[in-house]
């Protein structure tokens, strides 16, 4: 594992904690040697985990669509931001570039980046880590949803069992140090994301 | 409102009320003269829903990738079936092809789906509702999350309001029939999704 992506909010949320969290995050993930992907963004959490990684010396690559970079908000001191045509290159550059993906608490658009990364595990696309840094429990409910949708036979165990959970950056990562994939046919190809 | 996307598991899941949840929600598309835009699949929720509208005399649309037609099974009784080259080309054409957007019960898939359409309902590509038919409750623990996202913050309320919930889909159509959208920035384009 050399890459880490992190998706997260582009606000702070109602709470301190969540700054503290992505802060750790991004110095966890530097201080360890990894690269941090992430949306390429300056504000809210996602310019908090850039900041912390590139502080703690580092190596930061962002990915911004050309439409957001005007009113988001690129990121102007990173090692690399690449710019991008649509949300969808965004999303499949970043599974690219990256060898696990952390979910930080975020909005509607960190659910779907977390959830099509995923599903593309599902379809065989790769066979990387994925999971919920689960930050005060915020992500509680979205979890025990995702047991119920498992009970409920939508989701099989094994597919279940691809996402990880922790509630501090370090066990997080220890857990993708771990990290079995399931063996799955290979549905689509990168092309086909 | 003239066409209605719905997103829900190529499975069955564990009880038959999933499959007589989509049994109704094809026929009450078909028979109050809505055209159902879906997956394409024959498999699981898909082929019931589909073949529930087909059954009502209602035009079924499908949208299906073909890197899945071989293994997942193209619907072969629809009124149209689009083979598109990538599940982002199918996400991005039921979207365009759809007024509003339903999610019945599924897994990961059917998550990334319904969120990656509210997420862009938020960047302004669009302005169509979306939301959840909860069946036998099994979107609780999800709802719940998505009111804990909003009261932390990450999720603004006229965004999380967006989303309609309910547990038919008479219900739900009649929500999507008084629908008012936000007014959002216009983000994102139709080639920027
Ligand atoms: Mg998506």
């Amino acid at each position: 594992m050399k890459s880490i992506c992190v998706f997260c909010g582009s606000s702070f949320g109602a709470r301190d904690i969540y700054a503290d969290a992505a802060r750790d995050t991004g110095r966890v993930i530097a201080e360890n040697g990894y690269r941090l992907v992430y949306g390429g963004a300056k504000v809210g959490l996602m310019g908090t985990v850039a900041d912390a990684a590139l502080a703690a010396g580092g190596e930061v690559v962002g990915v911004l669509p050309k439409a957001l970079q005007n009113k988001e908000i690129g990121h102007e001191g990173l090692d690399e931001l690449h710019l991008v045509g649509s949300m969808h290159e965004r999303k499949a550059l970043m599974a690219d570039l990256s060898d696990s993906f952390i979910a930080l608490p975020g909005g509607a658009g960190t659910l779907e980046e977390i959830f099509e990364v995923w599903t593309w595990g599902q379809l065989g696309y790769h066979q990387k880590p994925c999971g919920f840094l689960n930050i005060e429990g915020y992500y509680d409910h979205l979890i025990a949803f995702l047991d119920h949708q498992t009970g409920e036979q939508f989701t099989k165990k094994v597919m279940r069992d691809m996402v990880q959970i922790a509630d501090t950056p370090e066990a997080l990562i220890d857990l993708f140090k771990g990290y079995e994939p399931p063996s799955t046919p290979k549905w689509i190809k990168k092309d086909e994301t």
